[in-house]
């Protein structure tokens, strides 16, 4: 876990105020959950990797000693949102848009760009089963990283049902679907014979393994070959799926729903971003249906993801209500738009615009009523607390970076006067003191 | 703990967006640090009773059944800093100044306007023994109130030193300054008599007791005989002061601080607001010098307060460097203003500007590039998510607040328009697709 200095922050605002205001754009309204969570709402939601990672908290007081936890940091934003809709279905529209910007915890081991406390950036929306909700928060997240300056990435969307309908047909009994797809996710990585070695020893049956193994690779090599047409690579794609699945009543359904996700998206922010990915499995286990990862070129991992779960707030409330998610990670856009030079300049600024210097303690006061002036005008001013060499204070002010410093000797005292340095240019005027703020502004502005 | 649902985040984040204006206008500069701290850093500075209130997280991993705590959540944003300071010290400036908002966790019991977990908004100096940064961060204080509209509030103030010397003149033994500042936090609710009990109970030497008791009683009757002049009342209640502690060291030092203070915050946001208290303690043990308090007419407790801190710092970094922090608590803010009708009404809004309704699934897309195009115009747009009657959709959009919904009927799809009704009136006009977003911001800023 980290501390964010000054500069740090500036970044993390620039892209939080970005996303927020996409979001907002989408009629999304920002939701807050407290950071401590009821054990028991997020133990058995994760899968049994989620619930090692989970950070767990000590009972209070006399029960101290007992070594028990009751309650728990939040892992993601997805579940505490569906405890809310189920405690406040009264208070909720019936489709209930939002966004929530908080961090969450996970008891994980560190790594590049991924830490144990993190900011997670979420859009829902709960209470419809429509696949116009999926294309809504494609959209929405497409159109954030782009107004980030992301201008190449892709949506990989896939479906639960149709993941499940595949390995049905190809043989893989249903107990074993969790051990196959874990195996799946690393095709990219430990290649065709890696895979079936996994395989073999996760006793999946090698006649299924095989099945599954030439539709996978030969979908891989499919994604080459219409590298630069996504549209054509989803349609063959889907094709080769439909022709695999036929029959299958969930796995219809699941294609069915991706075509129509694909279709409307192509009048969204996501239009020609959308490719469908068989293999995109994600880890969480709760969706039910659609399911999406932002891929971005030359990035191992992913900036984002979300998912259809229908299920999850039934969890709480005794029957389902639909629900779509995107989420997206706040610490890894950060990173990588700092390795690739993406911040404005701008934010590299300094803490204030002007610096008051202090003649002597006796004009402490005076120094303190010309800043509170200059405040009031609405410049960021800084008063320097000691009565030091003139020349120290200049260079203070030099050392972090303040761009104007004013002034306020015994002449100036005497006479109504400010003397304003710009320590950029070394230019230096004296002024009546009603001017500095607007002089200020004027050389800030230029 | 609470949720914070759509309208409770917009009055928080107004709140929040006042309070950071001023302190960047004051020259802070953003910090935030993680929730969760190891279990050493916090314990220990806080008091035996701070101490029970700090929520421990267990061990991870086979560490886990040990029932061992190592690390914990954030007790407060003070010693955060203080640790931040020591570990961070080469990167920041000689004086730091940070503002820092987040929550803090405490395992109290929950009352009214008063939670586990609750934001505090603070502001810290470091660097800097001047009583220039007392006058600075009471002022920043004081201005962030009046901004959100606080216009009668008193900043009560003292000094931990002249309060240990106050009982060291009277005969109060050092090792019992705890016990006898405890009892007397309760003369107003209490009175003479009982906390003349509570220091018989606590083995305060009678006569010490007496000399105690009749100066804090004479000070309180003297608040009252200048209620309306706090220059006088505290320039009497220092010279009564001086009489007392002539010749204790300390005292004297923490003396002249509070006149220096005084004086100089006639500069600043707080003029005429403070007043010096000489029974104000604060809870915290990490003061070492000046102290604060905002007190609001007819409300118990505070809205926020501080003091200086010159030792805390030392406990990380092994040499002392001094500070200077004041806290607002932003929970019992937002109670107040609500209870006081202090919250602007353009809070209370809907989560989007204009609704388009969706006329059949195949109208889908249409709908959703209409959307596209309002929201590239800066607009909230909420897109109905299913193919519904109309009625209801309307319906809908009046139960959720939506001010305008736009209509893509066959008609209007065919022509190249769209069909707006503004709920508020019941207007409804017939546009060229191109004009609605203009119309709408027309509409919406009338």
């Amino acid at each position: 876990m980290r501390d964010f200095l000054p500069e740090d922050i500036r970044r993390r605002q620039h892209v939080i105020g970005a996303i927020e205001s996409v979001y907002r754009r989408y009629g999304f309204e920002p939701l807050e959950t407290p950071a401590v969570e009821n054990i028991g709402t997020l133990l058995g939601k994760y899968g049994e990797e989620g619930n090692q990672l989970i950070f767990k908290i000590l009972k209070r007081g006399e029960h101290e000693a007992s070594g028990q936890a009751d309650l728990a940091l939040r892992y993601d934003l997805t579940v505490p949102l569906a405890r809310v809709v189920a405690e406040h279905r009264a208070r909720l529209p019936r489709f209930f848009k939002r966004y929530q910007i908080q961090p969450v915890w996970r008891a994980d081991r560190p790594a590049r760009g991924r830490f144990r406390e993190f900011y997670q950036c979420d859009v829902d929306v709960v209470g419809s089963t429509s696949p116009l909700v999926e294309a809504e928060v494609c959209g929405a997240a497409a159109e954030a990283l782009q107004t980030l300056g992301f201008a190449e990435f892709t949506v990989r969307i896939n479906d639960r049902r149709l993941l499940a309908g595949l390995l049905d047909v190809a043989g893989v009994p249903g107990t074993l679907h969790g051990d196959a797809l874990v195996a799946l996710d690393k095709l990219d990585k430990i290649g065709r014979e890696g895979v079936g070695r996994e395989f073999a020893s996760r006793d999946i049956p090698p006649a299924a393994g095989e099945r599954v193994l030439d539709f996978f690779t030969g979908i891989a090599g499919l994604a080459e070959v219409h590298r630069d047409d996504p549209g054509r690579h989803n349609a063959e794609v889907i094709a080769r799926l439909g022709a695999l699945v036929t029959g299958h009543g969930p796995a219809t359904h699941g294609l069915t729903g991706l075509a129509d996700i694909l279709a409307l998206s192509g009048a969204t922010a996501a239009a020609g971003r959308l490719r469908v990915d068989p293999s995109l499995a994600r880890g969480l286990s709760y969706y039910t249906g659609a399911i999406m990862e932002i891929a971005v070129p030359d990035l191992a991992g992913s900036l984002g993801g979300g998912g259809r779960y229908d299920n999850l707030v039934g969890m709480f409330l005794g029957h389902d209500v639909p629900a779509v998610g995107f989420s997206l990670g706040l610490e890894r856009i950060i990173v990588v738009m700092g390795e690739r030079g993406m911040f404005p300049a701008s934010l590299a600024g300094a803490g204030a615009d002007v610096m008051v210097t202090l003649w002597n303690a006796a004009s402490a006061a005076g120094a303190l009523s010309l800043a509170r002036d200059l405040r009031a005008a609405g410049l960021r001013v800084d008063v320097y607390p000691e009565a030091d060499k003139l020349g120290r204070q200049f260079k203070y002010a030099a050392s972090v970076g303040v761009p104007l410093v004013a002034v306020m000797g015994e002449d100036e005292a005497a006479a109504g006067t400010v003397t304003v340095k710009d320590l950029r240019t070394g230019e230096q005027v004296t002024l009546a003191r009603a001017e500095v703020a607007g002089y200020a502004r004027q050389r800030l502005g230029g």
